[in-house]
């Protein structure tokens, strides 16, 4: 499958407005591949396919992450956490996805994870500040964007955070991690 | 050792304010107990001892949590929790409390954790509301406090969390975990 089949195929499987959403992480993957040195088209794939099951249904998303014994955990929180597991499942099923950077950055690109690759950064970032994102912070993540790939990741977290503490939502625990991690990473220059 | 022994000794290891917090703890520790059912006696005792390792040095803290084979997760995050797991056990070996049940209100009255019992809520709220308290948000803590003690508590961590975010500093996982947990009993009325 070459890069227009696929795209023709995810774009299928959302709302117009998701496809727009996806491209605008497509473009600022590519982008913040370029600005801090990762490959723009391992960037690139990993965004086309980041959302491919973000409107699957509910019991479809559960029916695989029980038969294909994926990270079960996630079944006890959020739905809107299951599309990034079963999104990566997918990549490597049906779109003959290989790079295991690449499906890792679709897997962890809601959640994040201890130890993120900087592919893993770029989407999950992208996937915050792309051009159609408007919510309280956006612009100072943007900002932030412009100088470090760590910093600016931690707001998005933060902004997650915030939000869920706000709506009186539980947290998922490795996005605390994640953060946790980089914030010591940045402490010791890791 | 009686009561007013216990209490001229935890007195002499902190400053006046810090011995005036731990009054205002007492206090409202012994008022929580009597609103929501838990024995006041229980409650008191807990927040007597509750900051009692709060002043000691950090070096002696450290070495305590690794000589006695504590809960050594802890100095990987702020010093600031480590005073818990060290009162619990300063409270066992010198000031002979045996009950089970107060020596985890002491140890994870700055944490939380995951199933924390009626004396675990009581004491880590009060800490949170005791008169002394001046913090954002702490009024509506306090008004809470009067209707659940479950959801006084999810919003005492929600400052925790949401002053951590603002800091830039790391989350201690547990505390997200008893948040989490705490909502999850919420919504299935356990």
């Amino acid at each position: 499958m070459n890069r227009e089949q696929m795209i023709a195929s995810v774009k299928s499987q959302m709302p117009e407005r998701r496809w727009l959403h996806t491209e605008g992480v497509m473009k600022t993957a590519v982008l913040l591949a370029e600005r801090y040195g990762e490959d723009p088209h391992k960037a690139e794939l990993a965004a086309i396919l980041h959302d491919v099951a973000k409107y699957w249904q509910i019991a479809k998303m559960e029916q695989i992450i029980r038969e294909q014994k994926l990270n079960g955990t996630l079944l006890l929180y959020d739905k809107e956490l299951w599309h990034s597991e079963v999104g990566a499942w997918v990549a490597e099923q049906e779109y003959g996805v290989t790079d295991i950077q690449v499906l890792d950055a679709i897997r962890y690109h809601t959640s994040g994870r201890i130890g993120m690759t900087k592919l893993d950064k770029i989407v999950c970032l992208a996937d915050y500040i792309e051009p159609g994102r408007d919510f309280p912070g956006v612009e100072s993540i943007r900002e932030l964007s412009g100088q470090s790939l760590e910093q600016a990741l931690i707001a998005g977290f933060d902004s997650t955070i915030s939000f869920l503490v706000a709506k009186g939502k539980r947290i998922f625990p490795l996005t605390v991690d994640a953060r946790n991690d980089l914030i010591e990473q940045q402490k010791t220059g890791g």
